[in-house]
């Protein structure tokens, strides 16, 4: 009943799952799966971005409910970069291309529940990349 | 999309429903619905439980995952009384009687996940209380 927090952002016995970089558009981030109840219809996880890491970009059918735990960064949601800070909310709607990225020196970790009954993510294609690129905050910001 | 931290456990625009002591169990506690998307299957709300206060002495089929966010404290959850601290994590099972109180001069604040499709809370009978109470840590601990 009780997962006590060990400090530094990891729980007794979640494992943490470590990404590198590689083929899928992600760097330098981790997952802890903080709630996978069967009784419960979400689950409720904690991701974490080092410094120069990003999460993949990327669009779903399924929402995203973002709080951030730790520091602070910017996200893209749909066409729109967003300062982030510890503790705002963030939602992407469904189909929104959204990417998240720590800045300054400390990771940016961020709780993210997501409907347990989800698609899976569609990575962008060239033809994707290039519209989102026209938008100049947009390119300036996306990291793939 | 975003939904910036103000500061003191409070988000703008988002109100916080204010409890007071009344005939319902409850005391000193309150209530911000952080994620309430109709896309999501769950809400996200955070509790605030300030020093002296509780919250409802309940139970209910739907569960509950619970982060704490702020302070320190105990919690009842089914007969066991567990020390919570900042960024524990507590599952309630269905069906487990369950009471959060702060430990200490800070506020106790969680998050607290659950199913939007759920059962309305029990509160205990006068037999359930009698039950509860012949342990004698679960006596000591529960308030109504």
């Amino acid at each position: 009943m009780l997962t006590p927090y060990l400090g530094n952002y990891r729980w007794k016995d979640l494992p943490v799952k470590e990404y590198k970089t590689d083929g899928t558009g992600f760097k330098d981030i981790t997952r802890q799966v903080l709630f996978d109840d069967p009784d419960l219809t979400c689950q409720l996880r904690y991701f974490e971005v080092q410094p120069g890491g990003h999460s993949s970009l990327e669009r779903h059918e399924h929402v995203h409910a973002v709080l951030i735990l730790r520091g602070r960064g910017r996200c893209l949601v749909g066409t729109r970069v967003i300062e982030i800070d510890t503790f705002d909310l963030v939602s992407v709607p469904a189909f929104q291309w959204h990417q998240f990225q720590p800045v300054g020196e400390e990771p940016l970790g961020f709780l993210c529940l997501v409907n347990c009954d989800r698609d899976r993510p569609q990575l962008p294609t060239e033809a994707d990349l290039e519209q989102l690129r026209q938008i100049e905050k947009v390119a300036e910001f996306i990291k793939v």
